[in-house]
């Protein structure tokens, strides 16, 4: 059975790695653009968009401001792309934010900046997978009724994809990326082209409006219109926070592709905002501004479902991306002991396993609860990577004061990103506050409280376990030694003589009897039996083993209380895998209160009952 | 949190019972009627179509035989509840046919008959939760995408109300099942008034054939209408497995209870079908022949959608009736060592809480795995039902033969009835062998092996612990004490001075080193403070613990081959019960490792480390 498992695992997830292969495992520059870039890129499918639909509010004769917009986030895509060049250079371990202000801004900062992150990874995968499947199911209406059950697949596949190991991950997911940036950025030049040679063709005869007066109104529309199109830079911070995952020399690598993202990012993005304008699109209902503007410069031909379909993959991969982020910022955390220890460990395929299950469980679980509703989700997100940027950009201020002979340049690039990514931030917060991003304010605070919690009890133990200057531990004291009758056995006996041979100061035998005639049985055995040792034997007229074992342990426990109490378990030996589900169950559930009940720490001994030739 | 989830469980469950309850949780006979017989009664609904529809291939011209056919299932039915009268007075146990072939067949008739019983139960509640659902989503289609969800939920509600006792589920069920009763006599006797007045208007004016001729395949096509028909069985054993249900004397009250449901039946069915014959109705694609008599009868009337909307709650009620046989069943089964102890267990509100969760959950998975089509699945349990019902009326001839002076009547029934239902049984399974009833040959065979296997297992194990003539266990043997070292500090120390303390013959310690690194600061530390025992350091390239850990353990165990083997896990003691996630995983892992793997049976002794002040 163990080894068939094995089998299993290695099918699906390939032959386990050597930890000296880690290496070998790392993404090149190539791989690292398409996985860590496909957040980040996925947001050009509708950024533009939600640009149009805010000025579409004041009627088609605001729509040119769109293009000043654009140039503005570009600017601000370029601003903190530069900032982050510089957090990898400075903090090579990766993990973004939360390393940058643990170094400069202390603890607080770092749990909120990391606490925002992981919400906003959990949220990414599965607004993404949604996204990904509304644009499936759009093309292909019979599957709707199914999308929560293809977006869950979805995850499932990427979980999948994921455990194999980063490099497989991204020899599977780089194609797609790429096929995406080459198509769009076709399609751009072919526009641009259309638009020189004056062809470009138009959606609609727009109505000759008078040039707008940009009033008060005018200017909190171009806000909110400007903090809408800010969906552009979700994902920029992706590479920052896996820096390690890049070949050697990391940082070096990672800065490159990220300035490479940075302006391939915003090349698309603008351009797509260009091609909007000049073919005067408005947002309408039922169609995309993006399919628009595909329909426009390609109606009819093949091209115009490829775009179509790379952007619906493009959705899907951006879900992908939190699987390269999510588990590297859980280890570093766990390794901080913010997190539990269990994010610490590298899987069989070098992958950090148990944050990758943790992401698709909670992103999975997200989706359903949501069901196809995520856009309801999309202002707490954006919310959240603002002030990841702000936290990250104020601790790089403060970085630079605390070294000598800094650049201006590098100390005026991050003073102008936080000032903007601050702005922006308190923008996106107050206009999307009462459609949801409220709940942030909650919700990374229970996160950092649970983190400190951890922190406290992780400190607590290392006190307890410390070596130091404590004297080393005292002589074992007295024991108690408490055994738990079931039935009355061989295995009893051999119980009850192994617990003497370890000359407990005080013994006891307890039994609990679920009816009356049993609870005689036993008791009559044990006097003819073992009649130097008492048994105790509790009637429970609820038919409940646990509760009174915890109340007599507990009992026994205040009788001698210098004592060290020891419960021994009489179990049956198992020969075939299977034998666990005849056993054991009750035992193991007795087991396991023993050990969550904070009352009571006694050592728990396990007797396994041999055949009578092994025992002999 | 042990306490607010007991008060959870209250809320849901309602308060624990007292053992000595149990006589006031039972059913009275009107409530068993609607627990036992909705099974039964359900299958009118669709029983008489059954028939009609094979009928159809033939002509409307054949339809004439649908009430002698219905007429001979009848006779069927009360042949069939006679015998299972029989059987309750013979075997008051309740367990119906497993416990009657148990008696006068032997072991593996007794386990055919009960895996029969438990593979039925498992389709019944499928099944009938399914068509439940069918009938609410062809009344609702909005609904349709989510009949699966809805199936399971139903599942649930009856898992719920189950779980919450006999009584109550009774008190919860009854109601519906009576309203059912009394609405279709009430339809049955309004048609025959309109039948005998003359009045019974006809659906479609036949067309005037000739009298047909009965021919080879005029016979064969009767044969293939009645195997059809008697889907309207299934169910009728019901009352005899859960004889312990009822209120004292229970083979009195069951058997009255169980004449009862069979007039009740047979006197539905056959209404049904002379409705049917009566108003020419012939079965068509988009609506039940049900609903055709309801709408001839009172077309426009609210009555029509009363039929409608009670024959579908009664569906969803069949699906009811197994949750109160299934956990009996499997409890008889569990007595006597055929089926995990667990299902011995009765529950805090006194009722087979295990068996209960085991056939929600395999019924679940079934609705799941095939979504919407359950109708694949009614051939199987058709097939079943008459296995048992042959089994169970053989074991009765025997059971006669074995006694003295047996009343000739008793005897002829039995004869009869066996004679009977074993063709039944024979044409069903041919007739639905190629469409899925051959499933229940490897079906059946895997369930009856697991069984044996069970008992088997069961026996070397009692074996092992007989107290008996053997003699009592001997000296504990030398000790061989093998220490878990994951981290080198005063928990370890503390746990190696108490394996000391055992006096072990040897003593070994042993650590996984999942890098270089660690390996070598646990071997320095090591050897600083305990140079008196050797550690041996395990390098892992694939970081896996147990692998190692378990080669190690089996290496040591061969050599020490006559040593009791232990092996100390230190673990630290939880003072919240949240504080179990962020630790133990990896020792309850490794644990669960070592109690399953068949080839090393070590005790296992966890090593509670307590805060200083406590050890002190």
């Amino acid at each position: 059975m163990a080894s068939s498992w094995k089998d299993w695992k290695e099918r699906l997830l390939g032959k386990p790695l050597a930890t000296s292969a880690i290496r070998h495992e790392r993404l090149t520059n190539m791989q690292g653009l398409a996985i860590f870039g496909a957040d980040a890129l996925s947001s050009t499918a509708y950024a533009t968009e939600e640009i149009l639909l805010v000025l579409a509010t004041a009627g088609a004769s605001m729509s040119f401001i769109s293009v000043p917009i654009a140039l503005t986030i570009v600017g601000l895509i370029l601003l903190v792309a530069l900032s982050y060049h510089q957090v990898i250079h400075a903090y090579p371990q990766g993990g973004g934010v939360y390393n940058v202000a643990k170094k400069n801004l202390g603890e607080y900062p770092a749990l909120i900046g990391a606490a925002s992150l992981l919400v906003d990874y959990v949220l990414t995968t599965a607004v993404s997978a949604a996204a990904g499947v509304a644009a499936i199911t759009s093309a292909f209406p019979v599957l709707f009724p199914h999308r929560i059950a293809i977006g869950i697949a979805v995850i499932l596949l990427l979980t999948w994809a994921n455990l194999r190991g980063v490099r497989e991950s991204g020899r599977i997911f780089s194609i797609p990326t790429y096929i995406f940036m080459l198509s769009f950025g076709g399609m751009i030049l072919y526009g641009l082209w259309r638009h020189l040679t004056g062809t470009f063709p138009v959606a609609v005869q727009p109505l000759p409006g008078p040039v707008p007066e940009i009033g008060t109104l005018g200017i909190l529309l171009i806000f909110h219109a400007f903090a809408a199109g800010c969906t552009a830079m979700t994902g920029i911070e992706a590479i920052s926070n896996g820096v390690q995952a890049f070949k050697s020399p990391e940082a070096e690598n990672a800065a490159k592709t990220l300035q490479r993202m940075a302006l391939i990012l915003g090349g698309i993005f603008l351009g797509i905002t260009a091609l909007a304008f000049w073919g005067k699109i408005v947002p309408v209902a039922n169609e995309t501004v993006l399919s628009q503007i595909a329909h426009l410069l390609f109606n009819g031909s093949p091209f115009y479902y490829l775009v179509q379909a790379i952007t619906a993959i493009i959705l899907l991969l951006a879900a992908n991306t939190p699987f390269a982020d999510f588990p590297r910022v859980a280890s570093q955390l766990a390794k901080d002991e913010y997190f539990p220890r269990q994010f610490l460990n590298l899987g069989s395929r070098l992958v950090f396993a148990n944050g990758i299950f943790f992401l698709a469980l909670f992103s999975s679980f997200i989706l359903y609860i949501f069901g196809g509703d995520v856009h309801n989700i999309i202002p707490l997100y954006a919310v959240g990577v603002f002030l990841g940027f702000s936290i990250s950009q104020f601790g790089m201020i403060i970085h630079w004061f605390n070294e000598e002979r800094v650049p201006i340049k590098n100390v005026a690039i991050n003073i102008i990103g936080f000032t903007a990514t601050a702005v922006v931030f308190l923008i996106v917060f107050f206009s999307k506050f009462i459609y949801g991003a409220w709940l942030l304010v909650p919700g990374i605070f229970f996160v950092v409280v649970g983190m400190r919690h951890i922190k406290n009890h992780y400190g607590r133990v290392h006190n307890v376990l410390k070596l130091g200057n404590e004297p080393l531990p005292e002589v074992v004291p007295e024991k108690t030694a408490v055994l738990l009758v079931s039935r009355f056995n061989r295995g009893t006996l051999y119980a009850l003589k192994l617990a003497k041979s370890f000359q407990p100061a005080h013994i006891r035998a307890v039994h609990v009897a679920i009816n009356k005639d049993e609870g005689e049985e036993v008791q009559r055995l044990w006097e003819r039996y073992v009649p130097d040792v008492p048994l105790d034997v509790l009637h429970s007229e609820y038919r409940d083993l646990i509760g009174p074992i915890l109340a007599y342990l507990k009992e026994t426990d205040r009788k001698w209380t210098n004592d060290a109490m020891i419960v021994f378990i009489p179990q049956t030996a198992s020969t075939r895998w299977w034998h666990f589900f005849l056993h054991n169950q009750t035992n193991r559930r007795i087991q396991l209160a023993i050990e969550q009940d904070p009352d009571i720490n006694p050592d728990i001994y396990e007797v396994t009952i041999k055949s009578p030739k092994q025992g002999a």
